[in-house]
């Protein structure tokens, strides 16, 4: 695999300028916050291809197209994510052109995106049509610190000429989406204001109503020097400016410091959005840039202490990982209740930046580990709000009784995605989410949280489960009909193991749940309680009989069975190259389905189940989905396919850094990126938490002398790290921490370091 | 169920004038010939609620919406019928006042739909805001004798004074579709002209780029006298009009006689069409009015002599199965070999007036017996002429060597619908065009079209089915995998009875034309020919052992199995109640499906075995298709349940007409109007043609005192008549046919009769 951009432990950088590239580079060079998000678009004019992408959490619009064939129960609306007014504006104007990299000759560009930092930079030179010379440096962020804040310093330099140059700093909110249904116009004007060197836009979204305020101010300098300016003010629809010219002076540097806040009635009332944005950049302007940088870099230097994973000895790996860390943190800080993790993140408008299973079945073991445990106790809370809405859905679909499925996609409870296939049949997202409330207990006893919150939402998805089973006459077992399993390449099957699966337990956990705390209001009825042990002791699991192969549905063996290496080269991906019913009859496995399930309850089965299920399935996988390749290399780990393990490892890592599905340029695969992450430290150093124990089984890819990285476990920071022959588990944290290698368990004790020496690696 | 309008024998009629049902009217006092329909709007002003149509066969555009879940090998778009050129505008305004039926005292309002005539008329008075009263009285039809034809007689009469009225008759192209995706406009000016009493407006389809030409002439009558007025001409985009004011003496007749043609790139060159409108209108109005209404009745008088039934003692069923027929005549005539049937004729924009697999299944059968051959034979050549696109489309789907799939739903040969689970999966449509032809065949005995036409169209559709199937291993069996059977409420089954039953066939009928044409050119390869055998004869079929029941899919057991009759009323129908998964998840059958099989081939099953299946089936079967009761009334009629087969054909023939599903006001059923012919002719009546034999095995509906109809067999036209205790059969043709009952079979003669005593009716 070719690299798109240059390789370097804490950067991703680029020395030339290549049009083609541009857009990819756009989603790479992504900056975000968790708040907002803003892609690598120029801050001056630019006319070449390119998708513009300014995006604000939480914030979006109810996409609806009439078709002939809506059914009953659908949802409304497909949510949009929202191009939002575009903040990094400044245009420059030399003799009356625009500086516009499409049209001048770049020299010397460099485009950095320097993960460490969180910030992007930017430099090049460019020739003017007249032979003039410019030199042109450029540096933002989106605060860490201050989720509202963003800034810019934009320098250009005249290199071999002085003379006036126009400047016009900007905010507009005429934007579109690339992807609006009939070019349609999805904001409202609200009101602009613009005054000298500060200015306003404010505007609302179709429909939903929101509010969104963005403002400015800026400052000018010469060199060091700030310049007292008297720029003209201009404002319009949805834009204001501040314009002047300037007499700039060969070989002197000038310099636009802009200074950036974004609010909106997600976190604001409606009456003071305006006034807080207005607020926060006044506050962020005085203060000054280098304040807002040292601020933002520290935020940033907190977050590695414990999130960093290294890798000693294979460069593009160290960055690889980094960049997935980088940008999931970019996504998803855990500070506002309202937010989630959308597919893309900040990065595009795809997939509506709306909350997935993603988040249950990969964020939340990533931040379990890598953040103090409020980050996931928030992601837990954004699904124990919506209970009621997941309530209302599961009764839209005919369920009753406190049954609640939760949406396969959504911005505020609601399901917000319309095919049939994925929304009403996609329902094993149910279980993940109980499974996550699960697995943050036994990260963190949390039991307050598990009582309060995490119980109600239990036995909702339980109340689900118990209904979607039907008895088969036939069978004299449970079955579940027509469904869709992780695997999309397979539509409305009957019996999906996997979901069966983790439905049969989620009905176990709701018992267990319901005998613990029995004293608890609202418990299960007797009803439920007799109807939930029924159910889960007799449930249909398809399997190759005399074998130890689950099946991944009823009717699997009637497929003409192949191995992935069948499919011509020029044929793959089969999802851009098959029709969709060509797909369906295949035997093809876009992700883990089987696998997951083994992956999510290992200890249920024995070393030859695993090893015999991951060879029977992971030849007919052809890993089409980003979340898919992290789980099969984690079984791999687990069985000791080294080299399979590693090769799958390489596919996550550094799927959009390199660009494999060539669409990076329509955003990054944020949620993915946990797998990647899952990849070392579930996979390679094979981390498992039960019985109140941390569990380490590390394997090292022999690419690599050593990689280290820290957990958190029980609210206690560890510091592993696995060498050639040799684990180290030191405990940076406050209060024992039982762990265990092979046979040897111990409770490591604060401030103190365990080393196993550890052969066959 | 409360009947909508009127009963009567030949109309359809009302006499009070009620807003809240005009939808409704507009769709059920529809007319049309065949090239071209209009929805019985009103010809002057009206504001209230209204569905404007005027459609025009064969002109659609290809609507697209970007939505983000494409699948590859979708289709580009979905065809809307577009609604066109408003040709009936004639606006009247008294005191500057437009006359709006929604804004004046209506009385002696009266609409009728003469089904033997094929004309719409109305007459009211109303009572104007300062008085005034006038009478109203129109007449319109579109030509059956001319297809691009059409005419309206509109009168006025000042009841109780004497003044200016205002006239303005106009064409009017600034049309819109309700169903349009942000309103948006489908038809680009072209040009438009206007003259004295004449003028014609010709526009362009966006994309398409069909060409459609409405041109007008109209003259202006006091009584019987022609009256010489001078109205002012007015253009705009898209618009002409003559406008006058005439002083209109109390208690006098004012007439407008309007005609209009209707001409498009469809069957005219884009020099011609413009010109052909108007040369046409030209020769309408040269002759008159009167002619052209002769013309028009004759048409419809030569229609009904061989396509009318007749039944004695019941109005209602009388009224409702000439208005099945009678529409079915307006929306197809067999002339041009372009069009085809939509399901909803011109009488609505849903479904797109495309081509769907109804005309095989239910529209050949009704014109195989009440049309001359040349009628169906026009049906099945719209079909090999579209092969070549049926190639393609398999191609795109990953089918090779010539395998052909048709549309699901087409306008010109390409596939123009887009749920994955129709489009790639309900590929039994396939089969049903086989079938047709060997249909057509045994109907007519026209080798000539089987030879040259037919065949080549059969082996397409069997390659497809052979390479549709694939070997199970598992069951060493052929199966076909991820289908949509004719229940749509089921939808990626695996192994659907029906489907691979008629597949099955259709190989097994490519063998006999492959056998039969030896001699001919491109005959199947003997590779071909050995995997159509090997497969024909070991394909699998879902059943329940040990029983006479075919299962509808694999697993149908695993369902909770229960009857229709368990679903509170209220839940009904259950399309509109219930999400989509709970309907696939449910026993309950949409329209038949494995019955559907049993019916095509009734004689390769016993009676038991067609009584069995009726038994287990028809309980489930909600019937939420209008194609649906007519296949369960025919086979309830052949085994003898004549209470159920009554109940069934019930269901289907008043369907429209007393708007069962409450959705008439979107246009009518007609394509299963059809299905409404077969339950009397194949039901009630039990036609059958097997062995160049017609067979009779009659029922009486208790309801009845008699019913007779006409047939075409073998060319030759036979009046068949059913009384309490005997069947008549007439040969009014010009050879012999063989004809049999119960165990007699004779040769009946030229301009004979054979009555055969019959018990038990």
């Amino acid at each position: 695999m070719h690299n798109l951009f240059e390789i370097d432990e804490w950067k991703v950088f680029e020395t030339k300028f290549d049009p083609s590239k541009q857009e990819q580079a756009e989603s790479i060079f992504s900056i975000g916050n968790g708040s907002f998000g803003q892609r690598a678009n120029f801050e001056e004019d630019y006319s070449g291809k390119s998708l513009q992408g300014s995006y604000v959490g939480g914030v979006y619009y109810p996409d609806k197209t009439r078709v002939g064939w809506w059914k009953n129960g659908y949802p409304e609306y497909f949510a949009k994510v929202l191009n939002s007014c575009n903040w990094i504006g400044i245009r420059i104007e030399i003799d009356e052109a625009k500086l516009d990299l499409a049209k001048v000759e770049v020299r010397n560009f460099y485009r950095e995106l320097d993960m460490k930092t969180g910030t992007l930079t930017r430099k090049f030179r460019c020739i003017l049509a007249d032979g003039k010379e410019i030199e042109v440096q450029s540096l933002r962020f989106c605060s860490m610190h201050n989720e509202e804040i963003a800034a810019i310093k934009y320098t250009i330099t005249p290199i071999n000429f002085s003379g006036n140059i126009k400047f016009t700093i900007y905010l507009d909110g005429n934007v579109i989406n690339a992807d609006a249904n009939y070019d349609e116009i999805f904001w409202l004007e609200d009101t602009q204001r613009v005054g000298v060197k500060k200015g306003v836009v404010s505007s609302r979204t179709k429909k939903t109503n929101f509010l969104v305020a963005t403002a400015m101010r800026f400052s000018f300098w010469k060199n060091d020097e700030l310049l007292d300016i008297h720029p003209n003010c201009a404002q319009k629809s949805l834009y204001i400016d501040n314009h002047f010219e300037h007499y700039l002076e060969k070989g002197n540097s000038y310099t636009i410091k802009k200074y950036v806040s974004i609010t909106s009635t997600l976190n604001h009332s409606e009456f003071d959005t305006v006034a807080m944005a207005i607020n926060n950049v006044t506050a962020a302007y005085t203060g000054g840039f280098d304040i807002l940088l040292s601020e933002h870099q520290n935020s940033w230097a907190e977050i590695w202490k414990h999130a960093d994973i290294q890798i000693e000895g294979d460069v593009s790996a160290q960055q690889a990982i980094r960049f997935n860390i980088f940008q999931l943190f970019q996504t998803y800080t855990g500070k506002n209740p309202k937010l989630n993790i959308g597919p893309k993140g900040f990065t595009g408008e795809k997939y509506g930046g709306a909350t997935y299973w993603d988040t249950e079945a990969y964020c939340i073991p990533f931040y379990l580990k890598t953040a103090p445990q409020e980050v996931s106790r928030q992601l837990l809370m954004y699904r124990f709000n919506q209970l009621e809405r997941a309530i209302e859905n599961a009764e839209k679909l005919g369920f009753k009784n406190g049954a609640a499925l939760y949406p396969m996609v959504t911005m505020n409870g609601e399901e917000c995605h319309n095919e049939w296939e994925i929304t009403f049949e996609e329902i094993h997202r149910n279980g993940a989410i109980a499974f996550a409330i699960y697995n943050y207990l036994r990260h963190t006893d949390d039991w307050e949280y598990v009582q309060f919150y995490g119980r109600p939402v239990v036995f909702g998805i339980a109340r689900f489960w118990a209904q979607r089973f039907n008895w088969s006459e036939d069978r004299e077992k449970y079955v579940m009909l027509g469904v869709t399993g992780p695997n999309e390449y397979e539509n409305n099957v009957n019996n999906n193991w996997y979901t069966n699966y983790i439905a049969k337990w989620c009905l176990e956990f709701a018992l267990e749940l319901n005998d613990k705390y029995s004293n608890n209001a609202h418990p299960l009825s007797a009803e439920e309680v007799g109807q939930f042990k029924s159910i889960s002791s007799n449930v249909h699991f398809p399997e190759i009989a005399g074998t130890p192969i689950f099946l991944q549905q009823d009717g699997f063996l009637d497929k003409h069975l192949q191995s992935a290496s069948e499919i011509p080269n020029n044929e793959r991906p089969i999802n851009q190259h098959w029709s969709w019913d060509r797909i369906l009859r295949s035997p093809f496995i876009k992700q883990a389905d089987v696998l997951q399930g083994i992956y999510l309850f290992e200890d249920h089965f024995s070393l030859e189940q695993i090893e015999a299920n991951f060879d029977y399935y992971e030849p007919m996988t052809v890993h089409e989905s980003s979340l898919s390749p992290c789980i099969h290399s984690i079984l791999a780990s687990k069985i000791k396919k080294e080299e399979k393990a590693y090769e799958l490892y390489l596919r996550t890592s550094r799927l959009d850094l390199d660009d494999y599905n060539k669409e990076v340029g329509e955003g990054l695969h944020i949620t993915s990126m946990a797998g990647t992450w899952m990849s070392i430290v579930e996979g390679m150093a094979g981390i498992r938490v039960k019985n109140d124990c941390l569990y380490l089984d590390p394997i090292l890819p022999q690419h690599w002398q050593s990689y280290s990285f820290c957990v958190y476990f029980k609210k206690q920071p560890l510091k592993i790290s696995i060498f050639q022959n040799k684990l180290a588990i030191e405990n940076v944290g406050t209060a024992n921490v039982r762990i265990s290698y092979i046979n040897e368990q111990i409770d490591l004790i604060p401030k103190s370091e365990k080393v196993f020496s550890i052969k066959g690696l």
